[in-house]
């Protein structure tokens, strides 16, 4: 068994680093997916060969169309099917004569509408002609080093994140906030049924993707638990794997079982299996991004006391609620660390902690305290709060993961049109920045293995 | 006691609705306060005379500047001070002169360092010239109607909710979500020390403001208590009011005593007052948002009773996961209900709640599902789920708000760029659109008095 899903893991690099693509189903109807995912193709510049193939169209987007795959003449690594789903099949064989070795099936009307034998057919065929094969039902994968985005919104941005869903809209979010935000991902796969690839090679393939820091998962069942679980236990010794499961609750597990057709186990027994293992079972989709925003770019903190440094005195306050609830505790400033600061901070800041910089606080005023700081080793984490647009923050993070040698994270919030770019920046030198004191710290005890009080999970 | 707040009341009006402003401090050099300030005003068309005040500058930001309030010759109905703290009480007897008959004090350099008679001579002064005071050490007002942004950051959008805050910080936040998101506040409120307004009197005053359908308050401490929540009883029987209380946990309270030097009561009192009078407690700054949004253009839905409808099946999930923790029921579809959709959607829909009409909707689908289940009174609640960039999601809520009759909000989740717009375009037809499932159905749940497992705050 071992063996065999070594093989078969080999053989997803023929997907993600295919050298060239085909399109079948390409379509000239702006917003139809056969045009989009055409078009992602091109403008996130995909440098390998692209052939859009449909029988009523002489070029689509500036390329040749060809009326099939067999017309190409030429290698077709991978196929990325947007046809109708009982097309598909005959098509896989088609493929096998282009040399395919991957399918990407975007096309539905598969076991999700109780067409179990057409699925079946379709496996069957792809593993007579050795064509790996991703779906159906899917919305695509992209795969930012190859710069090979065969799926929607377009994403470019390249970052330390493997997306793996079980729902095309979950991992579109995900994908697109990490867009939006600097972050970026190393790729994003849209399971679908899983008919052929499931969670299990994926976490194998991006867990020995030299780029993938953490893996961002959304399942609503597992397909092979035990083994599942064996690769979980292998990868997540070297990166961190979040998980959100859809169908927690008696009315969500119902949903699930209609969606596809899943059967869910337990949650509290899917959730105690992550703690063993050293998963982080998010709660919700936003902390499913933030923890394994977290998780990609911090290691994790050797303990659980938090530094907060805020120019802002209420996010502070919310910051030290929110560490309670997660069961972290407030660092305490030793009598001759107050002593530093006070030596060198105005008058009108609260030394204690949340050390509060006051509204005018400039960078310099962060890197003096966190110089006066370091020296005592009096926390694990430290949280920078910027609750006003200030110039050179970035620098003043750098400066306290330099300086501290410890976890830092930021905050941004309440500052206008210039906080968006300090965020992109920050994340693209590696230091997680959250929109709120209360997201940040959440997404950072989600690290930590703590039993806290109403974080749970994250 | 009761006539008197009228009174004071009643003088709010020449602070927000000032035909004149000077700002005291106007300064040349781009990014300071005195700079920003008097650029929002400029920028967020504010239609009053401006004075700047300044005695070595002739003129900023094209305006003419004055060497001193005297200087002006001309009524000035209200001062916006960003000089240092110890020269603001003689500037108000200046002041009192021009005319004012409102002071927000920006500056900082009062009680807050310990300087209580600094601050106890500013409110003397203040009073005796019957000029009514915002702050000291405040993040300045903003009042859309008035067209008055002596705050920052910029924020021009004109809509339903109030934001009064302690925090400064927690106030540009809540004001920026709302600019970006086509939301618009009515005004935004930074109490700072509250020497001599306070939220009792914003309270009141925003409550009898005819465009104020809800106000989002973080406080620290309340000043008055009984008198406070006397108000709170009264604005509340009109409109809603959505809390955060920083210093809900130990941490948190000690840090709020060194902030404002406030002295915070037990949360769990406070939390039971709030529910006892209608308000709702939110337990962080986003829900703070997501519950103002919802209170602001949403009626109390009349039950539990929540209906999903999706393109996104996992996203459909985790809302019913999400409705299950927060106590909501999940509508159930009666077997004409059933037929009545099983007869117009394609056989690939899944007829249950989360009613889930596949990746591939349209608006038009959304309308004939809303149209084929309005009939029946299954559900008090509806959210529509986006999961893709779909056109004309705007009509398909604005649909379901006139076919149901019934609470609607909605969810657009991985649409990519189209999806702020269509955000900001549902937001201003009164729709709340959230970027989450779980967030929405939280969000909602805050505007029933239920028992949630989960979401006992929101």
């Amino acid at each position: 068994m071992g063996d065999l899903a070594e093989v078969r893991t080999g053989s997803l690099e023929s997907i993600f680093w295919a050298n060239s693509v085909a399109v079948i189903g390409a379509s000239t109807t702006p917003g139809k997916t056969g045009y989009v995912v055409l078009e992602n193709l091109i403008r996130g510049g995909y440098r390998g060969d692209i052939y859009p193939v449909n029988p009523r169209a002489e070029r689509i987007l500036g390329l040749n169309a060809y009326p099939s795959l067999s017309a190409v003449r030429r290698p077709v690594d991978l196929g990325i099917f947007v046809v109708p789903g009982e097309l598909v099949p005959d098509l896989i064989d088609e493929g096998r004569q282009a040399g395919m070795k991957g399918a990407v099936v975007i096309s539905g009307g598969f076991g999700e509408v109780g067409a179990a034998a057409l699925e079946a057919d379709l496996v069957e065929r792809a593993n007579r002609a050795g064509i790996r094969l991703i779906g159906p039902n899917c919305q695509g994968i992209n795969f930012t080093p190859n710069r090979l985005c065969a799926t929607w919104p377009l994403v470019t941005e390249r970052g330390p994140i493997a997306v793996i869903s079980q729902s095309g809209t979950v991992g579109a979010a995900l994908s697109g906030w990490a867009e939006q935000e600097g972050l970026g991902i190393t790729g994003f796969v849209g399971l679908g049924n899983k008919a052929d690839v499931s969670e299990l090679e994926l976490v194998r393939f991006f867990g020995s993707d030299p780029e993938t820091k953490a893996i961002a998962m959304y399942l609503e069942r597992v397909k092979d638990g035990a083994r599942f679980l064996d690769a979980c236990r292998e990868v997540s010794s070297s990166k961190r794997i979040v998980v959100l499961k859809g169908g927690r609750t008696p009315e969500g597990r119902r949903a699930a079982q209609s969606h596809t057709r899943s059967v869910a186990g337990r949650y509290e027994v899917f959730s105690a299996v992550c703690r063993d293992l050293g998963l982080i079972a998010a709660k919700d989709v936003e902390s499913l991004y933030d923890s394994a925003k977290a998780a990609a770019l911090l290691d994790q903190p050797k303990g659980t006391r938090i530094m907060l440094i805020t120019s802002s005195g209420g996010s502070g306050i919310l910051a030290a609620d929110a560490a309670t609830d997660c069961g972290l505790r407030m660092a305490s400033l030793s009598d001759s660390a107050r002593g530093a600061l006070s030596s060198i901070l105005p008058s009108r800041c609260v030394i204690s902690n949340p050390l509060d910089l006051t509204g005018d606080a400039s960078s310099e005023r962060y890197e003096q305290a966190i110089c006066a700081l370091a020296p005592f080793d009096l926390a694990d984490i430290y949280v920078l709060i910027f609750g006003d647009p200030i110039p050179g923050a970035l620098d003043a993070v750098l400066k306290a993961r330099e300086k501290t040698g410890k976890v830092v994270a930021a905050v941004y919030i309440g500052g206008g049109a210039i906080q968006s770019e300090e965020v992109a920046s920050m994340q693209r030198h590696g230091i997680p920045a959250y929109p709120t004191p209360e997201r940040a710290v959440k997404a950072l005890s989600s690290l930590l293995v703590v039993q806290p009080k109403e974080c749970v999970e994250a």
